[in-house]
Parts: structure tokens; sequence; C-alpha cells
């Protein structure tokens, strides 16, 4: 592996202050809404704050700032990226999909302020996601047409044949014998689409050329798959791919995971093999793609590493 | 009232007319998903068609043409409108919010489909809706500036200081006692603002003047509260303030209407009223605006006219 370049980057300290940067930005987008007042406008709050490790927005800066943007014309699209992932946790927590009472641990909006509630506080963050990109005094560094891009694009990664798609294909998986080649569908939209939007957004606001941004989609695409391949296997230990323990609650439903069809060891070298694959796409641009390259080596490194030394599971989860 | 200018407008002709050309769009919009693939197609397009009045799209294309806008130009606009309307229907019908078994005498959605397709499906539609307005091809014979403030006007209308937040204050005022001024705070939030959107958008993106942008949003205004006290005093027998019968289920929730706090009788006298001021809005447009008026004549008058024998129900309804 690749690692001379990289141990000199404090990852921790990098993800640590992106994501001050992020909550503040994220705090001035949602200010004019009266926090306190109503009970949707708490809602919407508690879907975003605390958050998580806010992985969405840090792809969108880190791939800005790459390509030479400063972070104040990435910052509200990086905000819009959160609030819809925001909202994708929100509805997949309801009773309706996958069940769980637990994010992040604490209790799901819809265990706080009820289904109904919940329901529209995700509505509400997705729509608001679209209202501020297409603020005229947030986006004001950016040409109206680029912005148009970001929106169309946003919007098929997370519209029918992305996200959305991805979490329906998702649900009717749900109790079914699926192929690897589904898990690896379902894992491109749910989870993947909106993480290459995100690095695809940041390079395309900050004028990366064609072929640049052919590479940092390759780059998207394998980090997405990898991150999602982590998450499975992490799965098994109550840690998602990001590092953040208990990203999700357990649900009941029984789903198909990567590593429960070809098994925790395949699973394993599939992710060394797209860690090398993200690596060879930043090759090109030195150390500038330092954050990149080390965010990569998380995801990946941490499901590689950890529960080593526990008998696989995946004939249970089979 | 004004009627002379207006017997010799031909509305239901003209209805229909719009219908036709709006489902064609919708058909063309949609036609790039295949639609007997996945559950997913199936269930966005059962929220789309057959669809009702088309009220929404029909007021973008009726506001455009006033101002000389060919309806080709407002078309992709009416689309999305439609489709951010069918999205808050079916997440309306759902059971955390209404749990309506019906929508236009045939099952609601997560009927068909069940509660986590719906729910999908809806987050679809608001999505796709903006994957429209931002596709270039559609939309190209308007500025990307102007496309812009569309959306952002749009997502002022339908999120958390609109359509969302106005079904959140419905949801709280369920089975609770509340004074007029909360009942019309509900409706201006809940029907009001999309139906003030879809006119103010198709106005502007015709470019009428600041002026005339004025005048059709007060007119805006009216129609949208007159609009849903119509629809308060149908819901005794079954029709919708269109002229649809049964666009909703009836949901067994007790909710605050306006001839439930007021009465039937002065909830009519404010119908008449709030035609007059619409009629006075228009007026300066002449025989031109002869669509919008005989809209809100409809509307009023369905009302007013019918179950006029029938002894007040709004005692039981209190």
């Amino acid at each position: 592996m690749q690692t001379d370049s990289l141990n000199s980057f404090d990852l921790d300290a990098y993800l640590s202050e992106q994501s001050t940067v992020i909550d503040h930005a994220l705090e001035t987008c949602l200010e004019h809404y009266p926090s306190d007042s109503t009970t949707i406008f708490r809602a919407l709050r508690y879907g975003v704050f605390p958050g998580g490790k806010r992985i969405r927005p840090i792809l969108a800066l880190a791939a800005g700032e790459l390509f030479g943007a400063a972070p104040v014309r990435i910052l509200p699209f990086a905000c819009a990226l959160e609030m819809i992932h925001a909202y994708s946790l929100i509805h997949d927590d309801l009773p309706a999909l996958d069940d769980d009472d637990l994010r992040r641990n604490a209790p799901t909006a819809h265990k706080v302020f009820g289904e109904g509630m919940a329901l529209l506080a995700g509505d509400g963050l997705l729509t608001e996601a679209f209202h501020i990109l297409s603020n005229p005094e947030l986006t004001r560094c950016v040409p109206a047409a680029t912005v148009l891009r970001v929106i169309h694009e946003l919007t098929r990664a997370v519209g029918v044949l992305g996200l959305v798609g991805g979490q329906a294909m998702d649900l009717e998986a749900e109790n079914q014998a699926v192929d690897l080649a589904t898990v690896e569908f379902i894992h491109v939209r749910k989870t993947g689409a909106l993480l290459l939007a995100s690095l695809r957004i940041g390079a395309q606001i900050a004028g990366a050329s064609a072929e640049e941004l052919v590479r940092i989609s390759r780059y998207g695409e394998y980090l997405g798959l990898a991150f999602q391949i982590a998450d499975d296997i992490l799965d098994f230990q109550g840690e998602d791919a990001a590092g953040a323990s208990s990203e999700s609650g357990h649900n009941e439903k029984r789903k198909a995971t990567y590593p429960s069809i070809v098994g925790i060891v395949q699973a394993r070298e599939r992710l060394t093999e797209l860690l090398q694959l993200c690596l060879q796409e930043l090759a090109p641009f030195g150390a500038r793609a330092a954050p990149l390259q080390a965010i990569a080596r998380h995801v990946v490194t941490r499901a590689i590493r950890s529960n080593s030394e526990k008998s696989p599971k995946e004939s249970n989860a089979q």
C-alpha cells in the first residue's frame, strides 16, 4: 500500500476542523427558522444536529479544495448535501422502512416527535436543501447555470434512479435471496450516488477539468462501494464506516449484505482492492489529495483491521 | 357579481383541453423512467396518473398565458408543480398523517404499494420535480437565473414555512380547539402557498411586471383561501373545491375547518367576498383574464350553490 505520503496527514484533526466549519454553516443556513417556536422546526434541527461525521459535506469541501475552491464557495452546497442525507436517514428510520429506534445513540426522530412529524421533518429537510441551493445570496459566487447543473446532478443522485431507487430496491430485497450484483446495485444507489455527487459537486464548483472530473468520479465510485462494504462488515460490531459508533440502530429485518454473500474474508479483499483503486485515481494530484487519500484509507482500514480475530458471522447472516 | 363577460367563457372545455396538454407533458417528463420494470416507478406513476383536476399546473399555464407566454415555456414548471402536489397527497394520505384509504375513488398509494413504497414514491416525486426544473433541455427557453428564482420561490411555498409547515400545524391542531386565525394560517400554508406559487411562477416566466405580479399574487392569495374554505364546505358531501367528487377519502380524525368555527352561512359569505376580491384584481386585464376569472367563480359558486338546502352540519363538526 502507498502509505508513505499519508502518515504525515492528521485525518482526525482535518475531520474535526471541517466538521466545525460545516456545523457553523448549517447553523447559519437554518438560523432564519424560529427553532423553538414550533415542533416542525425542532424536528428539522433534530435531524441535523448533532449529526454524524459529516462525510458528504467534507467530501465536497475536500474535492473543492483539491481544485482550488475556497470553502465559502462550497459550503452552501455542502449544507444542502448534509440536509439531504439527514432527510434520508429520518425517512429510512421510519417504521414503514427500517423501523429503527436508535440513531447515533439517540432516539430516532419518530421516537421523539411521532411518525407524522418525522415524515414531515424529512420532507422539510429535502425541500429546504433545494431552497438553500437556489438562494442567490448564498450561491452568488457560482454562475446560475452551474448551480442548476449541480441541482440536476444532485436530484439524479437522490431520486428514483439513485438514493430513493436504492431504498426501494432494498425494501423489496428484504428477506429475499439476492445475488452480489443486486447488493452492489443497491449499494451504488442507496449510498454511493450521494457520496459520488458530493465529490463531483465540489469539483465542478471549483472548475475541475473534464479529465479531473473523470478521475474524481472514479475515486467516488470506488469510495462509495468501499464505504458500504465497510459498513456491512462493521455492522457486526455496531460501528459505521466513517468511524462513529452506532450510526444506525440495528433493525430486525434481514437484509442482504456484501459479507453475507461473499463472506467476510472476500469482502475484506474487495475493500483492499477498492482502496488501491481509490489511491490510483488520486495519484496524479500528489500531496494536494492527501485528505481524500486519508479518507479512503480510513474507511477501508477500519473495517479490515477491526474484528479480525472474531470468527466470521456471515453464516448466521446468510 | 360581474357575470356578463364570463358567461361566454366555456370553463369546462378550457379545463379539459389544458388537462390533456398537461397529462401529455407529464407523460413526456416521466417517459424516460422504465415504468413497468420496478415497483418504485409504478408507484410514482400511480401518484400522478390519472390525477385530479390539475388545478395547479392549469393556474400556471393560465397566468403565463395572461402575460403572453407560450404554454411550451410553462409546461415543465407546470409538471413540476403537479408532481409536488402528487407527492404531498401521497404523504398526507399515509397512516402517520391523515390515514386515508381512498383518493379520487381509488385506493391510496400505500394501500396499493405498502407504506414504505408509498413513502419513497412521495420522496421520489418531490425529488424528480426539481430534476425536471433543473433540466436544461426542458427549461432552455428560460434564463438560468429565472429558473433558480422559481425554484427558490417554490421551495419556500412547499417547505417548512409553507406546505410542510401547514401540514405540521394541521397535525398538531388535530382534536384541539383552534381559532379562526389558526385555521386560516394552516389553509394559507397547506393549500394556498402552492396555488399562489403556481400563479406567480407562470407570471414570472412570462415576464410579468412588478405591478402585474402584485395583482396576480393578491388574486392567488384570495383564491387559495377560497379554495380551502370551499373544500371545507364541500367536504360535507364528498366533493372537492375543484369539482372532482371524492378528491380525498374521509379520514376519521377531527380537524378544525372554516365552517366548523364560523358556521356554514358565514363561511359562504366569506367565499362570496373572496370571489369579489379575486375579480377585482383581474379587472384591469379585461377579457384576457377570462380563464382565471372563471376558475375563481367555479371554485366559489359550487360551494355556495351546493347543499344550500341542507341544514348546516357545523354543530356536528365542531
